[in-house]
């Protein structure tokens, strides 16, 4: 039995509780947040001990690990203290607000000797998985152009941005690390173009709310990206990969398969409403990935030299637009 | 350049009149119709000769080819003259409006030895042509079942059912013919029930507007049907073909590719709006078709024998309607 | 917390125990089944207590009810000691291998004035649902036609025909229930064509695996359906509903939403596999909804009387296969 | 009767003699290429007169109209001696081989007040057509994003680039051109990264065989582009329209409707094989609004103002891959 502490009581949060709660290989010990009400209610539903703060919890020798799902900010500071005290981590994404503080991280945890995750949940998304099983079997040939288009339901509050990062970093990690991982070629550099379309609250707090990015990879694949900050039609996301051999287009999951004919229309189900509603079962199945890591039993799903790369695509593509032109990709990562 | 005469100068008329006159092929030499004045309208659209009366196109020894596109009740007098004559026959279905009518029509044009078709137009669309190929190809093993769905967009006028020999005739041969072809088995029994929703006047003039029908073929497949004779969506056409190794579905072709995602919608194009729409193409093939079946380089698409098989189908699933009972089909074609 | 027993370890018995064992208003006491062997293998994984027959369980006064999931000879002795014990009981369809044993039960049920469901699951399926709801609130207009497709992807074996009662009973009821359902209106008469083409040993006992029916309701309304043993390409379920303002399909699930387009082809992911796959919410929701009405809070999701009915339409189905001519539904469930 | 010559007798100048000769308004009279054994096959087809220059044709004042459908390099030329004749033009893209050369070609045009129109067929294609049609009339609110795929199925010979202008020329101005009338906005500024995957002798000829684009507009409108010069799958196009209320996608038009269940796939019809399949209709509504446009019954399609917008995009394009920075579109059109 794993025993886990939960850093961070948010939204994300919850999601991991609910799966450690769920696994039967996981004990949920702890869960550590400053506001310390909303640990104590989210630590009631599944029979956990709140905390303020991450001490005494990293002094419990009988630890195994800790999930860190705080605002980005704090990332940092806990998973240098987390893989200080010799626990693994399995962090979400971006592991910094910063790239030194990412590349920091990496170079703790790599000291530390522990099993360290990123969480990049999509690379355990059926669909994503399947797509990137197919590309490196070869069903394509050579790789050459991807495309991706991410928009979520509903933006977040503007005034979030100075916690996670902004747009570019918050949802651009996400997909950096699957094109890469995807086309199996590091990033070398990267162009991006905002704007404020959605609400214009984001750009008092130095955000955007709609961009588009090219991204070059080494091999000269070249990426797209369609980014946007709220839809009127649910969880927007597709993927499409364009290779000599053919293309795989992971496309926007229908709700369902029930269809109207009516007049001089047919009317299909709707996209899944929101994040959590298309990604549910990946933060399942990134907790077993997870616990299977932990049992020596397989590699983690993305590692923390993924998350450092994406950071600096994600690092770049910040300085892109605030300097309208395109910027290279510091490559710092070591696989 | 082959010489054509055409027989009706109503709806089905013009199409092939228009098909005729741009086949570089042939020549539409005459227009009969005893409703004079729409034989001489539609004749001076494509300049040929109006006529009122058969007799004196049969005997113009330049004419080559005769295309019956007149009301059901006067296919056989029509068609037992055209081949009397030794002219070749394009017949629309049904061939006659009984099953020994029909039965005199295929017996007379192999006593002639002339070319003969009948319209089943459908056998050259381009969707159901591939279905025919791939299940006699095999794709599917052994064929098991046939679903069809038909219901045209607009219902004719009630009245005009003793012309056309009412749904299980008229729309119906299309159909059989289809499902037999396809399945490469011979109709043996059939139950159709029907009933009037559309428009009960269908009633008073002895026909029905809806029906259901099961059909066996000789090798034990079953076929079912699902005719309308309105929607209010358009053409309503769907074929599957199950086999042991899987199924073939001939879809609902959609009217373009343009979807709205709105709300919790995904709103696409509707399908064909009508009968014309979706099978325009296939006319001019059936025409290009017994043009190659004249000057000697092919098969005709349909032929007569197929033509009477249909009907034997259809009288037998009007008297099933009739008396609720499943009916043997009389199988008097012999190919 | 409602205590339930469990009558029959076997495929779906096994379903029923895990989600009884999930939902937390229930606790599983007891798993009741002659071959003892799978009840105790089968109770040591939930934790409740097996036994090879019912009669200790039904003394038990702290019981609260019973899901019976045995083979269909056994349901009706299991249901009327059931309710002659006071308690709640949910049953798999068909309720009894006659008609007559049906309407015992029903009757029983009634006398003994105890929650009973019948386990229609389809009616708490999403898609299926779906369809029902909107067509109940007059989207389509007048219904008019139905079509249902249902084809497993494995054929049972041909032995246990006697045990489930056959096709036309075992499939079947579910979709005579789920048409009469969705259309709002009571079965008159069926017809029933049926052939071994799978596999010839179930003529041996006395059953098909391949057979079209038609289906008229009291309001005139048409039903087709196409039933088959197994497919090549998984669970395949297909429902059509046609009114006079439109049509609702219920289509093929795909499992997932990633296409390939090489050469001349798309590929994209086939339906379901089996029929666990395509179901497994169903059963789920079909167990909360007997819990709601076991506290008072909702009707169950299909009663005993329409078991009755869905039964009738089988047993009419059954003649007919076997006389080959269309048989009236006998009325006998009285809502 | 209108009479038109025709300029270059190449592929694109054969569907425009095909065209010309069946429309009913318009008689082909001329058909100039220096290669003039192919003007005279081409000629011959359609009973036009064969030239190897244009001095004889633009000389005869019955002459009413010129489609240009030269290659690139001579555009402008043509152009100019055509309008200054005064008589009416209809030329294939780009207008010329620079942004000055398109500007002379507006203001010559201008002041001749000739009809003129430039070969925009992608804006009479039914779908693009549709989603102009559906945009302008509000039903997605504010437009905030567009992506735009291009590939053709077969890369032209890479020795043509000198002649075409390159693919950033030649493809791109149909869709630079698609995105400013779609999105009703001007353009400011692109960024274009391009490769060569396909070819690398694409490089010997200075051109690029993929490219990915962001194209800012003046609302703020951003916009991605994915080119590429063949696929393994036949012509691929996509174009989604993203606003504030919806989304609409014209998407790869699939070539019919049969599908295959086998195994756990679902096999489709692939896309349309090439360029002509799938545009060849929008080439026949350009002709026939032209002469609209001629006859005084409409504005034409798509005006050279509109040319030499997209052509100083496609001009900011080719600097920007060739020094890797976002490029300013010089705004010299004026409508």
């Amino acid at each position: 039995m794993i025993r886990i502490a939960l850093f961070g009581a948010g939204a994300i949060g919850a999601v991991h509780a609910s799966n450690v709660a769920a696994n039967p290989d996981c004990t949920l010990a702890y869960i550590v947040d400053p506001q310390l009400a909303r640990a104590e209610s989210l630590a009631a539903q599944h029979d956990a001990t709140a905390l303020p703060d991450a001490d005494t919890v990293l002094r419990d020798t009988s630890l195994d690990a800790v999930i860190i799902g705080s605002s980005t900010n704090a990332h940092e500071a806990q998973l240098l203290a987390t893989v200080a005290a010799g626990k693994a981590c399995l962090c979400e994404k971006p592991l910094a607000d910063s790239l030194e503080g990412a590349a920091r991280c990496l170079q703790a945890a790599r000291a530390a000797g522990v099993v360290a995750a990123v969480g990049f949940n999509r690379r355990l998304d059926g669909q994503y998985r399947e797509v990137f099983d197919r590309v490196r079997a070869g069903e394509l040939g050579q790789v050459e152009m991807l495309h991706v288009a991410s928009r979520g339901n509903r933006a977040p509050a503007p005034e979030t941005a100075p916690l996670s990062g902004g747009m570019l970093r918050e949802k651009g990690t996400h997909f950096y690390d699957l094109v890469c991982w995807i086309a199996g070629s590091d990033p070398v550099e990267v162009y991006a173009a905002g704007a404020c379309r959605v609400d214009p609250r984001f750009a008092d707090y130095g955000d955007i709310d709609t961009a588009t990015l090219t991204l070059r990879l080494a091999d000269d694949t070249l990426a797209t990206f369609d980014f946007g900050r709220r839809t009127a039609f649910g969880q927007d996301e597709l993927i499409e990969v364009f290779g000599a051999q053919g293309m795989l287009v992971s496309g926007r999951q229908r709700d369902g398969d029930v269809h109207l004919h009516a007049g001089h229309q047919t009317v299909g189900p709707g996209i899944h409403h929101g994040w959590h509603d298309r990604f549910a079962d990946s933060y399942v199945e990134e907790l077993a990935c997870f616990v299977r890591a932990l049992n020596g039993e397989a590699s983690v799903h993305a590692t923390l030299a993924d998350a450092v790369r994406a950071q600096a695509v994600a690092e770049a593509a910040v300085v892109s637009n605030r300097e309208n032109r395109p910027v290279r990709v510091e490559p710092i990562w070591e696989h």
